[in-house]
């Protein structure tokens, strides 16, 4: 037995762990929304991290994968407005020579980057070097540091779980996250930065990091293309003696799945999220496979921001995906709603007039049932607005 | 040696060919424009067809499949506004419903039907035989023809080449196509039909009408996803003495070609073509895969749309498309501008305004050389715009 509870003011919880955002010009939009943050601890702390498939990963990721593996730090800086990605060594020796600005200022142990915005622009060494004498290095501002880490974001994404063990000992774990491009997620940068003080093994962390990453962010991340700087990173300092494995996995997934629904919610320019249940299917590959052409398909999006029930466009997607299906055996419901099966073909006005209820909700399920094995899978996905085409066509001038 | 000579009024053209396209009132907000339409030949046609790998075909393409192999055929019945998809046994009980009733009109040989339009309605029997009582069974109306087949194409696509050989024989090849659904090409319906009149062998027909699917629909036609009804089917009744493999191969193939391009300039809300060249891949399949990850994302076709030379989202949509690559060989060009190397990373002003100008071009070519191979393959893509989204939003209702 174990209880979490919410608590606010996110990564400012965790005992030992001090942060701060401030803003050196990168940001030019809004002044007092920063564009540089650290997350730093008193203590070395183990780190594990799930970064891009992309093949042209970003150079502060390239840069984590050079220290030896199972390296301890003690610090991340954070940047917004350029993604340091597809700058080549000059990218790596941008960041290092970042640090070696740092070391002057301050000791550090094998500090860490992490960078989200545009592509193909090298950093802006003296402007990121400049927040060094505006950080309050001993703050715990949370709430800054979750607004400076964001692009297209148009609000904060931070959670914290205190975990309340049976021996009334307890720990603490909290995280930001940044991540808005949600029409093909993973897209659009993707980082979240999580931080605990429980006593967990460095294998542990591992281990139930991947885990809990494939059960959430990466059931929004729906086929594969993932951009070039996604990262997800935790630090542990063990400050507190308490630690649980069963305990910290369900605070963690629930970490990661809450945050990672609030990215979908976040999604740029739309109005709902809906879950793309398939069941029923041969393998889990062709589970994982449906769900997301679903979740992906422009047809599917543009009907669910027209609120059209027309679940031809689903049917179609389904049997498109290259998986085993068959006509006859597929059963589709909006929530708990028939729309299709081999005996109701035809949507009559009865359910027509449901499903515009249904479609007309915040969120709310899609399910294919392929009524051909016992595999399912579940992705998420959002509605394509005009509002997604303006910020794409637009974002970067 | 032979000469293509192209032809206006498309299908009129081919000896021994009649056509005509009526309203029954299945298309509401144009009752000038048709919504049925007829192809026949007076002397029986051997046919070939290409039809989806969508999984499930549409009732057309079922019944087309239950004739016997190398079955002939001297009629095609062709609806727009209802795709008979999805609708079970019963949609290909209709097909014969209404080819009984045309039987009553008037003797035709293995009737063969195609039908685009929403998914998921029975056809409606009494409107669509109404057209038996309409057309001219007689005429050679090319142009109705062509008008009636369309569904949110904003005009029609017809193509017409005349062949003159070496012995100053000569036959005919002509074709009206539809398809606007551009942005996921075609899941939107794509149907076309060829007649035509040259002495060509049932063999080649099927060899020939393959590889040119290959290399026009197909290129746009660009991860498999592909609707329930989408059909390329040619008909040949050898009025005409002449034929050469190797001219009736180029017509084809030129046919084909522009045609597809004339359904990627009508992408719904779309304002520009671009070739996706992908060379210097290691494998065909590599280079496939990658050109059709760039027409396929969303990021890419709003960067189209807001005419920014942003490269980072072409070189991300790369790494992401799951082929080997290296950000240190790669080059990108639009047109022959250098974009990107590893050499001239950054875009100076010099360069982005002259990719300013390459962007608002009507018409122009992304290329990416891998550097890693001999694999070469282009798709062709539009930009994404908001008229796109309204289009698919609003369709149906």
């Amino acid at each position: 037995m174990f209880n979490l509870i919410s608590l606010k003011n996110s990564l400012a919880n965790v005992e030992g762990f001090f942060c701060d955002g401030v803003n050196v010009g990168m940001r030019t939009d809004n002044p007092d929304q920063g564009d540089v943050a650290f997350i730093r601890s008193d203590i070395a702390c183990d780190v594990s991290a799930v970064f891009t498939s992309n093949k042209f990963q970003a150079a502060p990721l390239q840069h984590y994968q050079r220290y030896p593996k199972d390296f301890q730090t003690d610090f991340i800086l954070i940047n917004a407005k350029n993604a340091n990605a597809m700058t080549g060594e000059r990218g790596i020796d941008d960041i290092n020579t970042i640090f070696k600005t740092l070391a002057k200022k301050r000791s550090v142990l094998n500090p860490i980057m992490s960078s989200t915005g545009v592509i193909g622009y090298p950093l802006s060494i003296e402007k990121i070097t400049s927040a060094f004498e505006k950080f309050d290095f001993d703050a715990k501002h949370a709430d800054k540091t979750a607004k400076s880490i964001m692009t297209t974001d148009s609000f904060q994404k931070e959670l914290c779980f205190k975990v309340e063990l049976e021996n009334s000992s307890s720990f603490t774990i909290a995280a930001i996250c940044k991540g808005a491009g949600m029409i093909n997620p993973a897209m659009a940068t993707m980082l979240c930065f999580i931080i605990t003080d429980a006593n967990i093994p460095k294998s542990d962390m591992d281990e139930l990091l991947t885990k809990s990453v494939n059960q959430s962010f990466n059931t929004i991340s729906v086929d594969g293309d993932t951009s070039t700087n996604d990262s997800v990173i935790m630090m542990a300092n063990r400050q507190s003696q308490a630690y649980d494995k069963e305990a910290f996995e369900v605070a963690l997934n629930r970490l990661t799945k809450e945050l990672s629904q609030l990215i979908l919610r976040d999604g740029e320019g739309s109005n709902k999220v809906v879950a793309f249940e398939v069941k029923g299917a041969q393998s889990l590959a062709d589970a994982k496979q449906a769900s997301a052409a679903l979740s992906n398909s422009l047809l599917v999006k543009t009907a669910l921001f027209g609120e059209d029930p027309n679940w031809g466009r689903i049917a179609s997607t389904i049997g498109a995906s290259g998986i085993a299906c068959d006509a006859d055996k597929l059963i589709i419901k909006y929530d708990n709603l028939l729309i299709y099966s081999k005996e109701f073909p035809v949507l009559d006005e009865e359910r027509e007039s449901k499903a515009n209820v249904i479609m007309k909700k915040e969120s709310f399920s899609i399910s294919c049932d392929l009524g051909l094995g016992d595999f399912s899978f579940t992705s998420y996905g959002c509605d394509l607005s005009y509002e997604y085409v303006k910020i794409n066509a637009d974002y970067r001038t």
